[in-house]
């Protein structure tokens, strides 16, 4: 008998059929002798209806009353899961964020959770009942409503799974579980039995939405482990757990693609001391993200300066960095947003060397330009031309064989 | 300056255009010198579409869970109208039943309010901030959502009224007042300036759809001035007040007719202690409302006996009671669903004989058949065949001159 948290995304619970599917998943999972707890999204496409009224009506609306519209999504679809456990014969009840309570910070629409006091949920699992709780959604100690950000729901399910102490956190979703690479650019991806934290934490940060970091994150610092299956079948998916020795014959996990960067370059700056600071200043100001950060070396006191940002904020980046440029002496701003950041993740990367010389070896046997690069621990990121990704993916994949077997 | 309590029905924050004129009409009273707490309704059609989704899922849903789910329309509107009211600069902020907190008992979907804590919303209003409060929704003292029932919004507007001690309580709605009758019956009729909680009290109950009883109620035990009006003028609606001088020289206030109920008739009942006991006994037990009851006088030891009940309870209230009529000797039972009931009302008949009299000349004049009476001591109720209904309140609108100017 172990102690279970289950969550169920939106396309997990998008219809009333759906919903009656995860209440059997739920009860099974019950009957077989288990402890249950259930996080739920709101329904498919509810959030983005939600949020399309309020922008309606204002086109910055206030960030609190935001939340406390989007954050009936989840209200709904936990009580409409709770009603059919119900019917089905199953003790259960719906917990909101407030009712949890799940403790936030006040970071309106992307808050964080301080703590969970355990007392509601172990105190409903003592008298049989399963909690069905709301994701996304939390409450200020004012008893304000807080909504945690896209994603969130899979953050409230591993936050909690760590404050009830769980014995695993399943995220049921509309995938199998986590991939080599992305399956609809190389066929030949295959599901992964086992990802280290670490490997996720890169994989979801460069661009595979099967979770978020922050989630993973929460997993990490308290060692609780992650299945990520599908809610369609009872395969076994992919875990998210430390490090384990078996994972050390890899040389590399997987292969992540980012298309939706876009680079600016800035040519010939002067290269002085404060250089870096005076041109991504005022990015960070207007809290635009800046990713991958690629200064050359320097040649006769001039050097090239390449920064990436998220495509949509290109206009914006573009903008402010002009006036810096003329500002600094940079003989001319440059942008592109057709370009692609392929990365290669793996823990094994640490122990074992010559994979990044086989990265640039594959790329260029393909006639594929690098335009930067950056590497962590257990990552390799280039950024090239976006109409190569797919090619670049490929041939990454069988130069590492990821295709093969361990 | 006073402290003013403004509700808005579901139509008048049913599209995004009347949210934003209900905070012009909000921030215009506070403008004013006012300070002023909203209470808001779903928007139109919301409730139903909840109660929909919920029925579709499961035909008897859990009534705790039910009541999770139509909450959140009342939570959406008040944080839409929220924002409208900070994008024109005035402070505000919504209140869900748990954060008033508006504490109920725990009959889920009908529930009762037992305490309103006034600390919260004297605190926002200190701090110069307009509570936009949830109407409908409450919070059990273990912290589960409750909800009040229809027309639930009036209560709310009207409790927290008396529990902040406001000097009136403004109900906006889609008609501009209370009328003597209803005007898309009689063209004659005319709207009241004053009406008594007790008038209003008979008039909700018989039929008129302004208010709701449990709303008077409240208004009567604490004498707080309920006004109704049109949420889409500036016109005086009607005030619902304590009984004063000026209303003391009417004889009748106003004329309601209800044609939602069926009449059931046992004919021939042997007359003997108890017989009302025993046929009404299983309607009670089934939660069948019964209305008008009459029994006339007993011929040769037998009498005939009807009851009205709620016209969609009448094939229940058959089957239930032919039994019933076999066990007590009763000769037939007969059932009726054309009938109508209409009634005066007034606080004038206390101290005006010959009321009834006029009402049954008024009839018989018309040739209209009364088939049972009932009275109480401000009211006379009679019903009649439906098809008579316009004929009826028309004919008695004249005879008590309901159109003149007091």
């Amino acid at each position: 008998m172990a102690l279970i948290v289950q969550k169920f995304g939106g396309t997990s619970v998008g219809s009333l059929e759906r919903i009656k599917n995860v209440a059997r998943r739920v009860a099974k999972a019950r009957d077989a002798g288990n402890d249950v707890v259930v996080v739920v999204s709101a329904m498919a496409g509810e959030t983005d209806r939600l949020l399309k009224l309020a922008k309606e009506l204002s086109p910055m609306p206030d960030p609190r009353e935001l939340d406390v519209v989007v954050s009936t999504g989840e209200q709904v679809s936990v009580a409409l899961l709770s009603m059919a456990l119900l019917d089905m014969g199953c003790k259960a009840r719906s917990f909101l964020g407030f009712q949890v309570p799940m403790q936030t910070d006040e970071a309106f629409s992307k808050a964080r959770i301080v703590r969970i006091p355990n007392g509601p949920i172990h105190q409903a699992l003592h008298e049989g009942v399963i909690p069905v709780v709301a994701g996304f959604q939390g409450i200020t100690k004012e008893g304000r409503i807080t909504t945690l950000g896209r994603g969130g729901s899979d953050t409230t399910a591993v936050a909690l799974g760590c404050a009830i102490a769980a014995d695993v956190v399943e995220i049921y979703t509309d995938v199998d579980g986590v991939y080599t690479t992305d399956p609809n650019i190389c066929p030949k991806a295959k599901k992964l039995a086992k990802v280290s934290y670490e490997e996720m934490l890169e994989m979801a940060s460069l661009g595979a939405k099967v979770l978020q970091t922050r989630c993973v994150e929460f997993g990490m610092n308290y060692g609780m482990p992650i299945h990520v299956r599908s809610s369609f079948n009872d395969e076994e998916g992919t875990w998210i757990m430390k490090e384990d020795e078996s994972m050390e014959r890899e040389h590399v996990t997987g292969i992540t693609c980012d298309r939706k960067e876009a680079k600016v370059t800035l040519k010939k700056v002067p290269d002085r001391p404060g250089i870096a600071a005076a041109i991504l200043g005022p990015a960070a100001e207007r809290a635009i993200n800046v990713d991958m950060i690629v200064q050359n070396v320097s040649t006769e006191g001039f050097t090239d300066f390449s920064f990436t940002v998220n495509r949509s904020d290109l206009p914006c980046a573009k903008e402010l960095i002009e006036p810096v440029a003329r500002q600094v002496g940079a003989e001319a701003v440059e942008t592109a947003d057709s370009i692609a950041k392929v990365s290669i993740v793996g823990v094994g990367m640490r122990s074992h060397a010559g994979i990044a010389k086989k990265v640039f070896e594959t790329l260029a046997k393909e006639g594929i330009n690098i335009q930067m690069i950056s590497t962590s621990e257990i990552k390799i990121s280039v950024v090239i031309d976006d109409r190569y990704t797919e090619l670049a993916v490929r041939a990454l994949h069988d130069a590492f064989e990821l295709d093969k077997e361990p």
